[in-house]
């Protein structure tokens, strides 16, 4: 088991990573302090996992409200809040029922969402099942839910009592969400830490292979990034923004194709790439650095190349993004591999030419959408 | 004008009282420093003060988007927030756009639980426009909306970054909402403040002919007293349960005879009856300050008798309160008429006396509901 400590003052908290974490006697007993504790879950992920995290909460005397949520980010939405607000009122849970969230990112988002707003605030607990959420999602303190006019636009900051990550679920992970995850380990690697970056590029192949010393590894390096990061700006307005680095590029991939046609890992990956070539095109790293980001990202499985949209299209979908303010777009852009910055004002015809190459790509490969891939290896 | 500072660290804020506060160029740039501000008000209060308010914003440069509710507490739930997220989103405001509301409690609730969850935080300024507000919700960071299964259920804490108590605004506050609030500054006294009480006891006349000096002071003293206890506990577990001084009792007057038909303040200013009542038959207090109490709570206007609903039925009300923990019942008693404490596992009988011999008084007058006084004195 390997732990990292997120230090948020009175806020602060564990994540515990490894095999068996969400059963461990002693973290989960840390974790979920009071007598009832809501077990908030999903379709998929239930049935796989719920009952022996139920059956570990009962063994240390806590009373378990099991509610299971229909699959998916469509359901990211209004109505899965209020099945969880339904089922806690009805259940009389008052504000010391522990919220625990099993599943991927979008149970996280809205039981994590569920939890900061029950009562103004109930305890929350993560259990991340998927690499996606054990090396971000579940990090960091963000819920929200989706609203028809844009994702993520309704949430809060809400930091969980504790992060249990069990690497034993990451064995049923489809190989796309696998490939999703790493968009995001990469990321970490980019921003913050070299070593990291130079590490993946050694051993993808065994997180591709699930090894999981290879994966306990990226958990902890990626929880402890993102958490120094987060410690520094809990609540995204300063250096905190260095995580969305690819993301806004990301972002404008997903809006434009309709969110859930790429996963978003899958358009990280890609921004990523785009984030490096507009790095590139603006002198702030060599262009072999760009190749190098480019390979690494297609040996995780992930697509590299732009979807084909107009160029005015991808301007307009990160126009609307949240992270610009006042109007004027901001990227994140690389020093090194291994260092970024935020850069306002970045001439737009810059922007454009980094979208008409990383197009470019995608039209000599005819990829509007990434490749099939086999749902498990 | 008077000026309280709310003690919060970084999340500390000012609160400004008196005639012309919504409009005091020095005040509302310190409180609205972006661009862009979502104006929140109802159907009510809107023609009354929005055209001051937008006025004063825009000679400052601050372009305003208007939002208008309608009023009451019928309203304060998911479909006003939702009406609030998509005009905002419609107008793509980001989150560094400032949320204002403009009105009372209701109108700062659901702002104000708004401005907790676009984009995860946009800045909010609390223009509060009733007594109860001014002295009561706008203070502390409470944000909710109700839930078909209970009132406040879903909610953040969520600190304004700045109040502006414009005390004008009473001039046309109905009678009876003018006595609702003067409840919960009765209740500052007794849990906070003996001072105070004796203050309220020689000026409640002075008080109800709205005399602007008079209104100041207890506008002040009652943010004062609560500020200092909002910050000793600002996500109430503990000294801040001391503002619930009358409200269990409270609560399960509105809750018993649907909320709407008694004021908030009103249920308040009768639960301080039934709180003090409750501390005598303890022998926290003797019995001659629960005539104290009984006296001043009628002299506000307030009701002093509870309504009569069995035993039972206020105890059922009582247990499903969020105030409960653990299913333990919990209650807020006089030491003095001055200070209050936290006392848990009071005997059942003393609870149930109290509650006879408040509802004899109500038998004896008949009052299921307050009487009707005229909308303006």
């Amino acid at each position: 088991m390997q732990s990292v400590r997120v230090a948020l003052g009175e806020r602060s908290y564990w994540i515990h990573a490894g095999p068996g974490a969400m059963a461990h006697p002693q973290h989960l007993r840390a974790a979920v302090a009071g007598t009832r504790a809501a077990l908030v879950t999903n379709t998929v992920v239930g049935p796989l996992y719920a009952d022996r995290l139920e059956q570990a909460l009962q063994a240390q005397g806590t009373a378990v409200l099991r509610i299971t949520l229909p699959d998916g980010e469509a359901h990211k939405t209004w109505d899965s809040l209020n099945t969880i607000y339904d089922a806690m009122l009805n259940a009389r849970c008052d504000r010391s029922t522990t919220v625990i969230a099993l599943g991927g990112g979008v149970v996280g988002d809205v039981a994590g969402f569920a939890a900061a707003t029950y009562m103004r605030g109930a305890p929350l607990v993560q259990v991340p099942t998927t690499l996606l959420s054990q090396v971000d999602s579940s990090v960091g303190g963000k819920t929200a839910v989706n609203h028809p006019l844009g994702k993520n636009m309704i949430g809060a900051f809400y930091q969980p009592a504790a992060v249990l990550a069990d690497t034993d679920t990451l064995r049923t992970l489809p190989a796309r969400e696998l490939s999703a995850g790493l968009a995001e380990v990469i990321k970490h690697g980019l921003l913050g830490d070299a070593g990291l970056f130079d590490w993946l590029e050694e051993n993808m192949d065994r997180l591709l292979l699930r090894e999981a010393d290879a994966l306990a590894h990226v958990i902890r390096r990626s929880a402890e990034i993102k958490a120094a990061i987060v410690a520094l700006d809990e609540r995204e307005t300063g250096p905190r923004m260095l995580l969305n680095l690819g993301h806004t590029f990301g972002h404008a991939i997903e809006a434009g194709l309709g969110f859930g046609t790429w996963l978003h890992g899958e358009a990280v990956g890609t921004g990523l790439v785009l984030a490096a070539e507009l790095s590139s095109r603006l002198g702030r790293i060599p262009p072999g650095n760009v190749e190098r980001v480019r390979s690494l990202v297609r040996r995780a499985g992930l697509p590299t190349a732009a979807p084909p949209m107009s160029v005015d299209r991808y301007l307009e979908m990160m126009s609307v993004d949240k992270k610009a303010r006042g109007g004027r777009l901001r990227f994140i852009l690389l020093k090194s591999l291994g260092e970024a910055e935020i850069v306002t004002d970045v001439p737009a015809t810059a922007v454009r030419e980094s979208l008409l190459a990383g197009m470019g790509e995608a039209a000599a490969e005819a990829l509007p959408s990434p490749p099939d891939r086999s749902a498990t290896p």
